[in-house]
């Protein structure tokens, strides 16, 4: 599918300070970067931070002195999905799996899957067919856990969503991704773009790794999975942080969105008791 | 120096399981593996997996069966460290930071550097010069934290530890970590055997990136830093497990040991009002 | 039903310290401490605090040197439990609560009922009978969180235990009280003699404001609910502790029982689907 | 003194409810309630419940239907405090302490002390005066917390602004009296309507068993010491929520003021060095 996706953020400085941000798009076997303008106003000159294992695009900058810079990124992506029966998917021993995933079983910051292994288990460790065990996981978020703007923070983590029971969408991957962990199943948080999200925003997701590839789920249901433009991935929002911001600047307003380029789109969502997963190649 | 280091270790299987032990010495620049022998009884066939950014030498095997198994590790290693000056090393902007060492400064599951940054700005903050802030922090923690077996568990981390003040060696790097992070340090998590660390044990302390490499610090103070035989740096404990067992295998006991191989050895510890750092480059 | 109860505690004292005990029978309407003796080997004059709420008998002395003291707590208990159908008795609204309830209402220590609304809410909101509705919550707590001994230590609360899933019988209460009181449902926290506990030890358990009177639970399901013998009740473990210790004085050692004197018993357990219910009145 | 305090709430009920408020001041022998007005708008029946221990004067009232509702307290209030040398006070062993107080050792829902001794003693096991204790520990929260609206919220507590090091006075009084209760000291959580507090609004600090009485500290240093008018003391804001609310009502705004009645104010605050603390008798 073609997207236009569109970021525009204001920040103050009150003195000189550093920018990180994570908003470009990924450019990956299966996602194209057809064109893509960033610009800042007041010009800076920017870095870009290719991350050797291709989970990112920084954007680095400095600012120099008090004012206000406004940042825009505009770019028309062309990607692509597969979407593919999982049912003959059986679940990989950790001695097979690829060395390359081992780090997403690990707990990390705000996904303490130590922590979450009885309950996991208690829940889902029946279920055989892993896609089938991260579906219903899934399912278990989205029942179970409000969507409720400002109820968490940027300290909120898996440990604590799973018993408040209530977050935004970076709080409902944590807790899939946490959970997918303790029941040994590599997940990683992936930030992007998402078609149709209402009122425009940066989103949050999770893929875990089912059989040989990172399949996507996401349990706020807001959006339809294949309209969905990679920004990041990683092992959870610590490593994906849409803006580090260092020195003495605030944030001030933000407008994202993102917009069919010309195609027809046919909403693709899990439906019960099907294993049809879609990935992102 | 040439060290020769041994780690035993036994499990019982109640049934299929798999391991993964991160116990083999690093192979880096300045640490060279002269020999080193691997050995289960019974034989078991097993694989190692080189982590892609050399921080670690996982080996993996199943168990197939109920029953124990022994593990041995020995090895004689060669390595160098390297004394240096920092009095006149100033600090890293973030801006300038080589985009290698940015994970490090984002917070963990272990060293929750987002919870720490007034504290650690309000107690470290006016030091300029890097390397006196963060000998200043880990003196600190040998100050305030006391060493204490069996304070803590898996799950302690240095929010905790900051509070609780005790805990093991584990505890001691998580809490320098967490620190250097609040204050845009990267820090990162070292396991080693440690030459007269007593009891044997394996040794955990941490690195922080000042000036362009990583110098050692050890909070413990248990053992001196220029003993150390390096087995993986992470971000912090769930990064570099010493083991990882999946299945119904426990863990039994242990041996663990380094000895000089031969020459003379001259202890190194950080002292008062020096500047003088060691790194393993 | 008679019980013949026995508490002997050593402690070591390497300096002076105080110990406050709460080991003593309650006297209630219902329970009758027929004779009781305290003992201390040496002998050391003690002082007995009776709460003004009539929740505890605190016992405090002062060790005036080091040396090791022996405590031993003797007691013939005559106590009268009431079982009722609870099927006719419908919640009380907060606004017809007796006051002295309402304290019971409100998080502790280890009762963070604040972080557990939604879930209580979602997992047993939709039960109307309050007897009914803590019933299934202690069976809940029973079927999910594993009775497990040296899981937890003094600072685990109920929001660790719903998650972590695993405790002793402080742990299984804790959670009990903490659900109850997210549901709005008074709840206090018990300690006292088990009959047919094994290995002897103090047992904790929790009381439900139901109706107009104080209903028994205990989510560990380890002994019979008309076996015990009273020796507090508070908010929860922090109101209660068996023994609060000052200075340089440890515990050693500790027996318990707890045993029928004379009487055929009887033991009675909740059953799935009948509203029948405990107390001690 | 007399003040003249006020405060005015607005609710907005979707449904049926019950609210419980503790905005009343507190009836004591040196607090006179001179004269006071209730009331509701639209008028609603109330309850007023006065706690056994006289801790608070809780005022009860059920919401029948959706509606708005307003409330109104005015009262006039004669107080006297005490200004007092603590120099020659010693601490009280827990051995002599009055069984009164003993509960205000244990920890609370916000006051994790068991989790604080080591850093206690750490800081301020060295000073031997009780008074120099507190006002020591006071002294370093208001030098090492921020005062930050917006900060915090219901759940913060003492473990997390120890470290946080941010808040608002219900967290600098929760700290206060977590350290206290560390060090053995007896120290309670009250509320109050505070002369000088601008903007206007309810207050909390806390008090310190010392001797025979409970002090007064607050290390926001916000508003002076003699110009507080109680309402509730408790063992943290668990026991004294200004409004405890139930049912389908949701808080919309508040208002709340604290003057004086003619005489004049001489603000009293504790300076360092001097010994002289402030009770309410």
């Amino acid at each position: 599918m073609k997207f236009i996706v569109l970021a525009e953020m204001e920040y103050t400085a009150r003195g000189p300070g550093t920018i990180m941000l994570n908003i470009h798009a990924l450019r990956t076997q299966r996602q194209t970067v057809i064109s893509e303008t960033f610009t800042t106003d007041p010009y800076i000159k920017v870095e870009e931070l290719i991350a050797a294992q291709g989970e990112n695009r920084l954007i680095r900058f400095e600012i120099a002195e008090a004012g206000t810079v406004k940042v825009t990124y505009k770019a028309t992506i062309d990607n692509f999905c597969e979407i593919k029966d999982f049912s003959q998917v059986d679940e990989i021993p950790v001695a097979q799996m690829d060395q390359n995933v081992l780090p997403y079983l690990y707990p990390s910051r705000y996904c303490q899957s130590d922590k979450l292994y009885r309950l996991a288990w208690n829940l889902f460790g029946h279920i055989t067919n892993p896609f089938e065990k991260v579906a219903t996981l899934t399912n278990w978020i989205n029942k179970n856990v409000l969507y409720l703007s400002g109820s968490t923070n940027a300290q909120t983590s898996a440990f604590d969503t799973v018993t408040e029971q209530a977050g935004v969408c970076r709080d409902f991957a944590h807790l899939g991704i946490a959970l997918c962990r303790a029941l040994t199943i590599p997940a990683r948080y992936i930030t992007g773009y998402a078609y149709q999200l209402k009122p425009g925003d940066f989103h949050a997701c999770f893929e875990a790794y089912i059989g040989t590839e990172w399949v996507l789920f996401d349990a706020t249901r807001l959006v339809p999975l294949n309209g969905l433009v990679k920004i990041a991935s990683g092992r959870d929002a610590a490593d994906t942080a849409i803006a580090n911001i260092f020195g003495n600047v605030t944030f001030d307003s933000m407008l994202v969105s993102c917009d069919l380029a010309g195609e027809r789109f046919e909403p693709f969502y899990y439906r019960d008791g099907q294993l049809t997963g879609l990935s992102y190649p």
